[in-house]
Formats: structure tokens, C-alpha cells, sequence
């Protein structure tokens, strides 16, 4: 029997005693945001700590300002073998309101929940549950045959709930010690119960605020009307040229870097179950506002927007006021995706919204944010491979998905340790995270573990 | 000696009688806002009562929920004579703050003033001082001729600087008794020190609130953004098309009841030193935003303007937040010329912004009142005969002016009696009215009085 098959019965067979391993984490009230808990934090650390050294880890706490980090080694069978970093985080969220749990937060079970078996409890999804999948794998794999398909550094993060203050300056001073072949992130769901995701793209982000100024004071619209410019008039005028009528962008260069989707990605996504009627049916719309010709995950996955987050000027209180207001001012942003360059696209806006001043207008911007789109080459090794993988794993063929939410985490891996990251996770969307009844499904911690497995052994002889 | 002679004559030579009379009715300290001075208010009317029952006019008080009115009745030389009304208002404004008065507000007196003579007092311009030089004006004629050029009725209001809350009712309740051939308001301002003015154009006004709405609920432009309608950018588009690039407001129908006003108006206007640069330079601004081809006096005296008053929509607060919103709105106001009908304009709005509403989007509309312009014939009989008598009386040629600001007794006389007004007042722009230290020019009381002795004249055998 080849070892991955070895390691899959391992699985199968050592499930009790994996969940009771999950329990004894789930037990620990790591909640980083409250100070109360911090021993709790460093507590569930030492545990991981434990947990992987007795694998064969060299693992160590790792102290920080904040929350420790733990960061733990294993060598590959060979010089040659694939290197992967995994990440997840230890810490949880809050558990209020405490009132509206069944059973208490920190002490877990499994139960029955529309006809599946669940593991609950504060943090079984989000992220100890998903963590301990990857360490699961491993522990299979070594038990079976002493060692690991691949070289594995594992980062595990104490401060992902409360925004994670440690973390750039952790990556920065351990760059040379984290960097691998690939990072694999376990932090995010499938596409439904029996169809695996990898999260390839992640839209960039540029915020941008424009201030347009007229006169020098509110004017009244009687007196001045006909003859004084009116900001909001010249705003309106600058955010109404932004789109043409079928959507595009006119920015000057918008488009530079984005590259069209593979037709067998825009295939595999037609498959996916969402339609525009039902994606922007949930939220009382229809049809797509955007580029005229694409689907919405295509229009939400893999193409660029400039969106209007925000208008003000004038008088918007109740009844009415006949004032020429003395500045207007919206805020700006854009989703990035392929190669656009942040900068670049704020220096054309900025240059698009000069040309629309007329002369007695003046404008000031304000800078919210930049980053670049995170995007895995469609023909990615690593993301075809680790899609075989799923595959062969679940009832339904894995996909590649896109993201609108950022992953900082995945763009300081890019930035800082110059890695791609594979966002593989197995929670379900009725999880329930942040909230009261926090659940993971058993499938998911079984199939996760035995995903992981797999993946490690498709990546073994993985070079980027 | 003609009767005008002869009542000018008389005016010159009982200024000090008159400025006698009007230090009387400034001692009454009648400020309509203020509760404690109800009985003062009464006062006040009562002494013109006997004042005008003095020269001979049938005059009354006249009780409202209010403070009273004033009003009085003089025949006329004969059936054919023509029939004026005279509005002015015996309320003042209150007087705080106290201490910024050199002299008490209601002890008046005559002072030396950047070399001009000056009576000061609470009410010696707005609008004792203005009503006043009517009654010295019917004063004269009587005593030289013991009759009025035209038969007078005078209505003086004791609440106009509280918001004329009786005015309407009792215009209604006694229209028969106050319609006349023409109506004489006092209360504005010459165009300067030399010139006598005729408001004679006060544009209409039309207030509209539109409310676009998308999404049920405001959504994450990282995870809707390019997909979702964006209200925002629908609201923008409807306001960017409402004018062309010419300024020319592009609502169908909209300059229906526009007339071009006469090119010797224009000229008249040129020579008033009010130029684009003067007007816009006074609020930061240099170019005329409107219309293109016309000046700043043109622009908001003699035409139609489309202005957005307020815009809201989003996220504007501190920082950014990555939103599409729910619902955008605007508020927009049409300021009116000529016979600009406001409910076409409200309606072709509307249909102008439901062709602006893609199919996923609804608009709201709510109505912030409509009136029309209030606009004098270009070729006004009244208006020229009056001009005449006032550039007969002062050292410049009178012009006639518009006005930007709504004066709602003009719009009342038109609408509940059918009359038309002239718009003629002797006021300075340094007179601080509502401020503390009014004042009004010595020259102003004397020359406002034989200016309605010549208006008078002019008007005796006007029909309208």
C-alpha cells in the first residue's frame, strides 16, 4: 500500500482520538481580544507547542508584543522535497452573547444537526478546527511511515481575531525562517458540503477621497444661483464619466495588467450553481450594473471596479435649503485585479478627476489604501495539483474561486516572503463563526485531514 | 405752481416735522417676535391709524391672531383716478445684542455719518423710515391741494419680520376691500447711493428631493462591487445630464415661458458696475458657472437655473468604509423666470430622472414646494412710469433690477389679488438693518418722500 493510502487509513481509523485532540484545544479560552485571557492564549500555544514536537516538530512559543506565534519545522524526506508553510490561527472570538449558546462555548461535544454530526464549541470552525486538520495529516503520515511527504514549516497566529498587530513584524524578522516553496492558509470554506474550493484571486484594493472646493463659503441659491459653480454639479459630472455605458471604466491605462479569464475557468464557474438571479437576487436586485457580457462571478471574482462608497455635499437634513454648498467630496475605491498597479491607477484617477475641474474648482485627494490583486496564474502547478487533489477527495470536483474580501495574511506573504498562497479550507457557510453555536462538521475535520494528506502528497516534488 | 411742485416744495420745507413724526413711531419699540412687546405692537398701529386719519384716510386697526394690521382708505380725485396699494410693516426686529449700540435702539436721533447725515434707531430703515416717506408723500399732497393724485389704500402689517403668519388669511378675507390697480412695496434697497432700483423680477422656485434606491440593504463593494447597482453612480448620471456643456438645463420643455429679456435691459444692467468679476470675486470665484454668453446679473436675475442642493449617499464619515449603499438622494431646486410653469417643470423632472433609472433601481420623489416667477412686463406701464418719476428725483437714471431672494407679498398679492407689485425702496446697503446701529440716511427719508409724490403723479390715470 502506497503511504498515502497508509496515511488515509490512519485517518479513518484514529478520528475518536483526533476529535479528542480537537476537544482539548476547543477547551482552552484563547479569546485574544480580551486581556483576561491571556494566559489562556499562551496556553492554547504550549498545547500546539506539544502537539507538534511529539509529531517530530521542532517547535517552539514564539513571543511577540502581543499574542505568541508558534513556529514549528519539519524536514522533508529528502533535500530535494517540496517546501510548504501552513498557517492558521489559534485565537477565537468572543463568545458573547453567552445566553444564546446551547451548551457552554468552551466545553465541546458532537451532535446531531440536521442530519450531519457536528463538533461544537467556540473556535471548532474558526480556526482550531481547520488548523488541527493540517496537523492531523501530518501525524498520519509520520505515524505511517516516519516522516512527511513534504519539508513543512508551520505558523500558527495568536492575534487573527483582534487585527493581528504582531504579524508583519514577525514575517519581516523571520523571513528567511518562514519562506517556503508555498503557503497553504486553512481559513476559509468550501463551495458547498461536497464541492472543495481553492481561493486563487484576491481583488486589490485603492481608496481614494476627493474634495472639490467652489467658493469660499455656502452661497444662497437664490442670490448666486445661474451664476457661482456648484460642486456637487462638477462631482456628479467627474463620477458619472468614470463608466461608460457598458460599464468600462474610462480611467486612462484602468485596464493595464488585467488579463482575461480562461475560458475553461469561466466554464467551471458556470457550474457553480450561482446565478446572477440568485446571487443578486438574495439582496433584492437582478441584473448585473457592471461590465456589460460577464457573469457575476466574473464581474466579482476577476474584474476591476471603480465604486462610489460615498457622496456628500449641500444640505441633506430634512425640508429643504437653497444653498450652493462650498465643497462636495466622495469617496473612491477600486477592486484590482491581475497585474494593476495601485499607484498607477490612483496617479490616472487622480489626473481624470483634474481634467473635469473647472478653472474656478479646486480638488484635494486623500489617500485610503492601496494594495495589488493577489492572483494565482490560472495555470498554477500548485493550484492544479492541489485541485486534483480535493478532487479525488470529496464527492464533487474541486473549483477555483475568487475572493472580494481581502486575506491580509496572503498579501504579506507575497509582499514579504515573495510566496504564493493556497486558500484551502473546509468549513461550511452555516458554521456559525463569530457567533453563538459554533460548529464545524465532522465530515469536514475528517475529509479536511484526509484533503491535507493528499495535497501534501501531490505537492511533494512541487518547485514553484 | 403744478401740485407736484408744490408737494415737493412742501416736503423740503417740513422735513423737520416728518423726521419729527418718524423719531415718534421709532420710540415704539414694536418687535413682533417678542411676546412682552404685544402691547407696544398694538401702539405702533394704533399712532399710524391716527397719523393717516390725520391726513384724511379712513384707517382702522385691524385685529388678527396676531399682531394687528393697518388699514387705511383715501379717495381718489375722481372715479378715473387710478387705485394703489401701499405695503409697508410697522415691526421691527429685536435688538440684541444690546450692548453693540452706541445709542439706545429706541431713542432715536440724527447723527453725522461718513459724511452723510443719518437717523439712527431700531426700525429707522426696516421699515418705519421706508413707510413713512409714503404717508409724508400723501401728507404734502394734501396739505398743497387737499387731495391724493390717485385713490390710496394702505395696508401696514405689525409681523413680517415674525414670518407673516395672519398675512395670507387676512388677504383672503379682505381681497375685495385691498385689490387695487397696482400694489407699492417698500422695502428693499436702491442699487446705490445715486440710483434708484425696481425689483422688478423674482424668480420662482421649484424643490424636489429624489431618493434612488438599489440593493434591500447596503453591501460589501469587495464582495458585490461590479455586480451590484450602485446608486451612487445612478444618482450621478441623472445629475450630470441635467445641464449640457453649455449650462443649459437639458429637462424637455424646461425654457417654456422663458423670454429673452430685452437687449436695452442688458445694456441698462451693464452700466451698473456689477460685473462677473466684482459679484464672483466677492465669494472666491471669478467665472460664471451657468449659462454660457450671459452675465452674472442676467444669470440670476433673468434666468431659469437647475441647482443640486445637497447630495448624500454612503459612507461618509471619518476613514473608509469599502460600501455600495442601499439608496442615494439629492435635493435639487429650479429657480423660475418669466412664466416657467412649476408643475410642468416638476413633472418633465421627474420623467428626466425615471429615464435615468436602470431596471434593478426605484426612485421616491418628494415635493419641496413650487411657486412661479414673479416678473413684471419688460414693457410694464407702471413699471416705465415709475422709473421716470424716480430718474426724475435722483442724480442717476433708476434701473430695474431683479432679485434672487423670494419676497412672499409680492407672490401673495398676485396670486389672492390679482395685483401686481413695484418693488421701489430707499434703503442703503450699510443701513444694518436687523443689526444693531440702524440707521437711515437722511437723504432716503427725504428724497424717498418726493419720490412716491412723483410716483404718485405718474401713476394718477394708470390702468392697468
Amino acid at each position: 500500500m502506497a503511504k498515502l493510502e497508509q496515511a488515509l487509513s490512519h485517518i479513518d481509523l484514529s478520528l475518536d482520538e483526533s476529535v479528542e485532540r480537537l476537544f482539548s484545544l476547543l477547551r482552552i479560552k484563547s479569546i485574544s481580544t480580551d486581556p483576561a485571557f491571556k494566559d489562556d492564549c499562551r496556553h492554547a500555544a504550549q498545547s500546539l507547542v506539544d502537539e507538534l514536537s511529539a509529531i517530530g516538530f521542532q517547535a517552539s512559543v514564539r513571543d511577540t508584543p502581543g499574542h505568541p506565534m508558534v513556529v514549528a519545522h519539519h524536514d522533508g524526506p529528502g533535500e530535494d522535497a517540496a517546501h510548504v508553510l501552513f498557517y492558521g490561527h489559534y485565537d477565537v472570538q468572543p463568545v458573547d452573547p453567552l445566553e444564546l449558546w446551547t451548551d457552554p462555548p468552551f466545553e465541546p461535544s458532537i451532535k446531531e444537526l440536521n442530519g450531519a454530526r457536528v463538533i461544537t464549541g467556540r473556535g471548532a470552525s474558526d480556526d482550531k478546527g481547520q488548523l488541527l486538520t493540517f496537523v492531523e495529516a501530518c501525524r498520519a503520515y509520520k505515524q505511517v511511515s516516519g516522516e512527511l511527504p513534504c519539508k513543512v514549516t508551520i505558523l500558527f497566529e495568536g492575534e487573527e481575531e483582534s487585527g493581528s498587530p504582531s504579524l508583519q513584524p514577525f514575517l519581516e524578522a523571520n523571513a528567511e525562517e518562514l519562506k517556503a516553496d508555498i503557503a497553504l492558509v486553512c481559513d476559509t470554506n468550501m463551495w458547498d458540503a461536497e464541492t472543495p474550493a481553492i481561493s486563487a484571486g484576491l481583488r486589490g484594493l485603492v481608496g481614494e477621497e476627493i474634495v472639490i472646493k467652489a467658493a469660499d463659503r455656502d452661497l444662497h441659491s437664490g442670490y448666486f444661483g445661474g451664476a457661482a459653480a456648484n460642486p456637487i454639479h462638477v462631482l456628479s459630472k467627474i463620477l458619472a464619466g468614470i463608466h461608460d455605458d457598458n460599464g468600462r471604466v474610462t480611467i486612462e491605462g484602468f485596464y493595464d495588467g488585467v488579463v482575461e479569464t480562461p475560458t475553461q475557468v469561466l466554464e467551471s464557474w458556470k457550474t457553480l450553481g450561482r446565478t446572477d438571479e440568485s446571487f443578486l437576487g438574495s439582496v433584492g436586485l437582478s441584473k448585473p450594473a457592471g461590465e456589460k457580457g460577464r457573469s457575476v462571478l466574473e464581474l466579482t471574482w476577476a474584474r476591476p471596479t471603480a465604486e462610489v462608497n460615498g457622496i456628500t455635499g449641500g444640505y441633506s437634513g430634512e425640508g429643504f435649503k437653497t444653498v450652493i454648498a462650498a465643497q462636495a467630496s466622495a469617496k473612491v475605491s477600486f477592486r484590482l485585479v491581475g497585474q494593476q498597479d495601485p499607484e498607477a491607477i490612483r496617479k490616472n484617477f487622480r489626473e481624470f478627476v483634474r481634467k473635469g475641474i473647472p478653472e474656478d474648482c479646486s480638488v484635494e485627494f486623500h489617500e485610503h489604501g492601496g494594495s495589488a490583486a493577489i492572483q494565482l496564474p490560472f495555470d498554477s502547478e500548485a493550484l492544479s495539483r492541489a485541485k486534483q487533489a480535493l478532487t479525488e477527495e470529496w464527492p464533487k470536483p474541486a473549483v477555483t474561486i475568487g475572493m472580494g474580501g481581502s486575506i491580509p495574511i496572503v498579501g504579506d506573504f507575497q509582499s514579504l516572503l515573495g510566496m504564493q498562497s493556497l486558500l484551502i479550507g473546509f468549513a461550511q457557510s452555516d458554521d456559525r463563526i463569530h457567533s453563538p453555536n459554533e460548529k464545524y462538521n465532522l465530515s469536514s475535520f475528517h475529509k479536511g485531514q484526509r484533503s491535507w494528506a493528499r495535497i501534501l502528497a501531490a505537492l511533494q516534488d512541487y518547485k514553484p
